[in-house]
């Protein structure tokens, strides 16, 4: 184990520069607008939370939190994603509001990564729950506002792909009934994408041809909202009948949102199935491999905290959306250097004072002490360097 | 141990509810956009550090650290305050950058607290670093911006004591030569404002009697620029001397700013003395009892990472803030809400649409749908309960 030195720092964490902070804030600041406009009020919570309470209602494995001990022994975690706080939240100080309750937040969330992969273990996420509403209205509000969301971000070209768990578990449950073990190894490899893994788990199930069939069938069930009645031909399951016929309401109010033209069904598509109950989506941008967005409805995790309520909702990969879209060319306001003799004094930072009022940036140096460090710039163009490269939108030069 | 149940959060820890979350943003906006206006550009760090390299270069004493370990076992904190990884920063990936710098910061930081004491462990600083520029221009440049800054945060009554570490070191050097346990002491009295203990430990330190009236003079080094004058009194060390001089040249650069009716010179009042190595001050705000800003010279701590130039801030405790000073009443915007029947959706959504372009805020609802969750607002108007209650700007029903 070596000694971290100078100015190393943790693996999966990162600095940002004005440059980016400036990019970070305003996605930021336009969604939360965005959010707000649309009835979510932020919200914000503790980095710190127990693990006993929010680390295991959380969605995130348990290696991959981040723990620590308080000063009594117990157990801590820096929070891993916000809706696990914000059930707690909602179970507690909000728990006279009147339903439904709609939630927004831009937070940092935390997973503990191994050295190597080069991921990031703080990073994050700008997102809302919509609480006490298990209506196709209500998801389908969440799927819209993620749109709007994701345009009001910067990103422009991106397909949402919904899913629903229900319609998967019916249909395991369905043609494996009893065998658990089997229906999680078609689900995890349903999750991580794995098509070619998916055919061969089937096959090593040696299931009668007809129903293997149908196991296979899923990986069609992608397009429109024509893919319902392929789903309906699969399964007699009343759950999963149900989860289809859920999940084409949800369809009907996108279409009246004028937002279905951005949505794909893909009922190869589920979230975290130890975590969402119904339907579930993911937004996918033109630019950006990996998902920017994600979301699904979690109707059973308030209950872990006492109030039994169903919840949707999603969060955008902020992180993503700031590395992968283009910023556009803001034209960032270039500060204004105001140089000023003794004598002067007064004076310089009286216009300072008042260009700032104006909205604009202003420096101000001394000129002509060659003790301090702030007469650089004066020197600077005493020996004639350009300030134009230094950035200045303007100088005043009072003496 | 007792395991913590339900929603249950660690001890110094808070939830932000709307409203609070509201008058924060408020803050943090207002506050930054100020900074920005004096050339301050943001910048953002990770939530931990490694603690051989920040950890140990920052102001908090070890064991008020958040500690935590990765998984290859070397020891990580959880930052305790922006300066050290802004030192880190400016010492790596802005080494290149010309002189001065200038960055500023909103941010949580960590203090692991005793349960009992009722401390906050996680809370919010809004500050700035101004490096490399070790002028009296400089010193007066952060005191001036910090007054602009508690302005910008609504604080309009207040006070800023400002002091020097040079002026006692170099007094103590003086009359306690080579005694550096007995100069802690008296430096431990006057940091935690311990005026009698001050005097009892002058006392039990047996001094001729004009020496003990000379520490003992240091009490009443308190007011305008005419404190100089009286400090040069005391001393005739060279370091105490140059410290005051430096203060009176501070003083006349916050006269020049129109600044010095809300300073006081405080000779008594040092910062932490681990840290500041020259100019430090706090600002007092009449309806809070413990300061809102604090800041000062520290041109010690950039060579711990291996960029050895001076440098001054402050952070405004943001926290402090917003719980001691009163919201303006902002008149948040209530939402509008539209209901809409089945047939009436598309209407509803689209003018939920334009009215969001407007900048409304507006929630939309679909009508006698008993059986979810989101008719509860339309239910609750058919059995006559008043909407005004709930919020609502206007209810448009569409039907």
């Amino acid at each position: 184990m070596s000694k971290p030195k100078g100015f190393e720092k943790p693996a999966g964490v990162r600095d940002y520069l004005p440059h980016a902070v400036a990019r970070l804030r305003q996605i930021e600041t336009q969604v939360l607008q965005c959010m707000e406009r649309w009835g979510y009020r932020q919200i914000m919570t503790p980095t710190i939370e127990f693990y006993d309470t929010v680390g295991v209602a959380s969605s995130t494995s348990d290696q991959k939190l981040f723990k620590l001990l308080n000063n009594r022994g117990t157990t801590m975690v820096l929070r891993s994603d916000m809706t696990a706080p914000i059930a707690r939240v909602v179970s507690s100080l909000l728990k006279e509001e009147a339903l439904p309750i709609r939630l927004s937040y831009h937070a940092n969330v935390f997973r503990a990564i191994e050295e190597e992969a080069g991921r990031e273990a703080e990073f994050y996420q700008t997102g809302v729950e919509l609480v006490g509403d298990d209506s196709p209205e209500a998801d389908a509000e969440v799927v819209a506002l993620a749109i709007e969301s994701l345009r009001a971000a910067g990103v422009h070209t991106f397909k949402m792909a919904m899913g629903h768990m229900g319609f998967l578990n019916g249909l395991l449950q369905e043609i494996l009934p009893d065998r658990p073990a089997d229906q999680e190894s078609l689900k995890r490899d349903l999750l991580s994408r794995d098509y070619v893994g998916y055919r061969n788990t089937i096959e090593a199930l040696n299931l009668p041809e007809q129903e293997a069939a149908r196991l296979e069938g899923i990986l069609r069930l992608r397009g429109g909202r024509e893919v319902g009645d392929a789903a309906m031909e699969l399964s007699t399951n009343p759950l999963a009948r149900a989860s289809i016929e859920h999940l084409c309401k949800v369809w009907d109010v996108l279409e009246a949102y004028e937002a279905s033209e951005h949505v794909l069904i893909d009922l190869t598509m589920i979230g975290d199935f130890s975590y969402y109950t119904g339907m579930t989506f993911e937004g996918y941008a033109a630019e950006i491999g990996s998902p920017v967005a994600s979301g699904g409805r979690y109707d059973k995790l308030l209950q872990q905290f006492g109030r039994s309520v169903p919840a949707t909702g999603f969060a955008l990969k902020t992180n993503r959306i700031l590395d992968g879209v283009s910023a556009q060319e803001e034209g960032r306001q270039k500060p204004v250097l105001i140089q000023y003799t003794l004598e002067h004094r007064k004076e310089g930072l009286a216009r300072a004072a008042s260009m700032r009022k104006e909205g604009r940036i202003v420096v101000t140096s001394l000129m002509g002490d060659p003790d301090h460090g702030i007469s650089r710039d004066a020197r600077d163009q005493k020996s004639g360097t350009s300030l134009l490269h230094q950035g200045y939108e303007e100088i005043v030069t009072l003496q």
